[in-house]
């Protein structure tokens, strides 16, 4: 009998080209088939919820695999656990309908972008956080982040590599706050295009600095132009932090 | 002119055999020496307030040095920053007075252990925390670790290797937390000996696990026997968190 296990999992992207399987780079994706292949003594394949840049983090990302091997819940999780490298856990593991699938079945996301401001770098946040020295204006910049909320064309706060003909998408929340010289920017919506967190908050840096005015952003938005929208951050400050099924 | 600068230090441990410089190494001494040395176009020599292991994190960590370069304080931290290795930063510095001794002068210091008390590994806390499966109770080892507090002959509790005659030593407090699965042991003292803080955690973990007693500690203490305590818990939970002056 063949069953189909969704399973959460954790990961630091630092070392990883991605999640994404590819031909000549090292992905969670490769990582986690070629441990579990090799617990369940067949050719797994994973299908994950998402994409993720090289070196963006997951605390919590769902994939689904099927197996005909009888193992349970308790033995994925802890002999995966023994066999995967450091940097990716498996947290938890239920078996799931045949027609669940990790991807078409995501009703939404949450990312977290996390800026450390400071003047002095952090031993312990490198690789963790995007550190910028310029003052942030945390009580601006969350007030600024409403304006993505809702509704919208985020065709000018995309790569200009996204191939998706949609690009219409809906942002429930978007807050930005402060603990300390931490700065964190946490977006959830029901689904995002190549580079558009990392391009929302490269644009509210914008605005921070007074490169981009917030009566300009209906402007951006109609002219569905990536070059007026700010710059993209660095991939290592970036959280998948929650998936909604 | 000859000046005495004291500088605060924060390092993750991990990439490096401790702080003491070695023949055959990396240490973080001698990583910062190179650097001072190049920035400041002299042979510098740093003076740490303490050593700590192989794999040991340090919050705060002071070391003094002097040089007759006309650079100022914030010269040594920017220019050192930019020079140092993503793992170790200058956090501020000072002019101090010439008889100032990193080691010498130094009162008192915190050390806090990190033990991840789940499970299940976080990608996030490799290197930097010890993962312990078995439920620690944080209430019953916080009033055990008020059996250390006061003056006592520590010889017990440090390291067969330890070379100082003197092994009496105080402990200003002793306390630990639950933050989550996370548990946190933070000792503060007068002075601590090789592998001191470890040993004082194994033994309060061996308290938890029932291999040692509360009633067993006072016998230990006047045995001066290593043997009878606790095991020595592995250095990358630990951290050098305050030092005083």
């Amino acid at each position: 009998m063949t069953r189909n296990f969704k399973v959460k999992m954790s990961y630091l992207g630092t070392n990883y080209h991605g999640f994404q399987i590819q031909d000549n780079a090292v992905t969670v994706q490769q990582t986690v088939e070629e441990v579990l292949s090799s617990l369940l003594c067949e050719n797994i394949k994973i299908q994950g919820c998402s994409r993720t840049d090289t070196g963006v983090h997951a605390r919590e990302f769902y994939f689904n695999f099927f197996t005909s091997n009888t193992i349970n819940e308790r033995g994925i999780i802890f002999g995966g656990n023994a066999r995967l490298p450091e940097d990716i856990a498996l947290l938890s593991c239920e078996q799931a309908d045949n027609d669940f699938h990790a991807r078409y079945n995501c009703k939404g996301k949450e990312y977290e972008y996390i800026v450390h401001n400071s003047e002095i770098k952090s031993p312990f946040l490198s690789d963790r956080a995007y550190k910028s020295w310029y003052p942030i204006d945390e009580k601006k910049l969350d007030s600024a982040a409403k304006l993505f909320v809702g509704e919208h064309d985020f065709k000018a706060f995309c790569s200009t590599d996204c191939d998706k003909e949609n690009t219409v998408r809906t942002i429930y929340s978007f807050d930005v706050t402060r603990e300390g010289e931490l700065v964190k920017f946490k977006v959830h919506g029901n689904g995002f295009l190549y580079n558009m967190v990392r391009i929302l908050v490269g644009t509210l840096l914008f605005i921070n600095d007074g490169k981009i005015s917030e009566k300009d952003m209906e402007r951006i938005f109609l002219s569905k132009d990536r070059t007026l929208a700010g710059k993209t951050v660095p991939p290592h400050g970036l959280y998948l932090n929650r998936v909604f099924y």
